[in-house]
């Protein structure tokens, strides 16, 4: 690389675009929680044209999950509804290849492996609406242990589409007894972002046997006169793509996300050009 | 048919599972506007599946006009995540078929055109908000008048996919200044039903002439105090499909629209089955 390397606090108060540059160059490879604050975070999931329209079918019937707010034309790397020369082969800090189900490369920049027949899919990400519960001074467990969140594989039946079915990865945050209906309805202003909770409360009705075993992430305490509240999770497109076995797939690294120009709060998450 | 026919009337406090059943056996083949309150009634486009994916991407892009709700399987001709036992080919009071960009018959069946390659897309329709607008004593001005909501051709450029672009096509109710804020935040809570209004006041900021012209359907009386407000409208995808000239799509005709089992107000647009 030839640019000098910048921190994330470096980044803090960078712009979208100022953050996608320095990840282009190669100078920032770490995670993105907390940049470019107010922009819409993105999941991120690229696969062979042949299995998009079954894909977005998928998205489609299992929105909490999966919203969709961006997708690529077929070959094009760019992403012109989500932000100002986005170029998906490039601007994502760390991404996951993935070849038959299988990891099979982590990297920073996926120019070699682009073709002609890719389409990107961009979805909705929890950091949207975790942001507007901390702004309302519910607290974010994980994020206050400086933890990864919790996320559990759930009972939860997907509505399947072609190769893509399974069951629903759920997130789970404490939350006081005294907040929930408050954490209910600020998440359930962000469609684009999981909206509401899918479960609050008792864990075994949505098939999670034990709290402290996460499937992923980290487990958090949860304290006296707080009830597990549980979100879908970004995770489940990610692992209905591995388990459809597909040739290649490639997604984001956990964190490290695509930042859109958008704003997390605008009422779509098509980028106004006026 | 057999079944002995129905009136409108006879309709007004049926469930959607009734209405639909009418429909299906022939027995009622008229407009649907005021029917099954409550519940969300859909713009249809069925069209081959070597197109759907170029389709869904446009109505990704153009959310407000083109609001996805529901997609079917290729070649399957239920929408179990709109509605119990919806069958397209049957369950809509009228529809359009259009060959090669021109419209080729109007029927009440589809089952001879339907084929194994076609994908049905519902989207949201503006009778969503309109009676949310009502519920809260806002005028509609069409309505009132018993006549067609007035649309016009506008200059607002759509963010193509494939073959699928142009302009926006938007409808227009006069609304009394003093309620325009309420009525803007009234539709704004149905991104499903194109959402907040696309422009308010002058009609020729958005390439409109004159009001007392619409393209398609009726003029209405702008009343001394009342000010233009434009919504996108689901023509939009209509004659956005008709200009690609596709060999076969079908649409319903307009006002006899595909009512689902789906609340109108439902934070997502999936059936719950649980």
């Amino acid at each position: 690389m030839s640019s000098p390397l910048v921190s994330y606090s470096d980044l803090v108060s960078a712009t979208a675009h100022d953050v996608r540059a320095a990840i282009r160059t190669g100078a920032y490879s770490g995670h993105t929680a907390g940049l470019a604050a107010g922009k819409l975070q993105c999941n991120l999931a690229i696969l062979p044209e042949r299995y998009a329209l079954d894909f977005l079918r998928f998205c489609q019937r299992n929105p909490k999950p999966c919203p969709l707010v961006g997708v690529g034309d077929t070959g094009n790397p760019m992403l012109p509804t989500l932000g100002a020369d986005i170029d998906i082969r490039t601007d994502v800090p760390k991404y996951r290849v993935f070849r038959d189900g299988t990891l099979s490369d982590e990297v920073t920049d996926i120019t070699p492996v682009w073709a002609d027949d890719l389409v990107t899919v961009a979805l909705g990400c929890s950091f949207t609406f975790e942001n507007a519960l901390l702004r309302h001074n519910i607290p974010v467990r994980h994020i206050e242990d400086a933890k990864n969140v919790p996320m559990f594989r759930s009972s939860i039946a997907l509505s399947p589409a072609g190769p893509f079915g399974g069951q629903m990865v759920v997130t789970m945050r404490p939350i006081p007894l005294a907040q929930i209906d408050q954490a209910r309805a600020i998440s359930a202003k962000f469609p684009q972002a999981h909206g509401a909770p899918i479960a609050i409360g008792d864990p075994h009705a949505i098939g999670i046997t034990d709290l402290s075993q996460p499937d992923w992430g980290d487990a958090v305490d949860i304290k006296d006169g707080e009830i597990p509240v549980f979100w879908a999770c970004g995770v489940t497109p990610q692992n209905v793509l591995l388990d459809a076995g597909l040739p290649v797939c490639i997604t984001h690294s956990p964190g490290h996300m695509l930042i859109a120009d958008v704003a997390e709060d605008a009422e779509t998450t098509i980028l106004n050009h006026d």
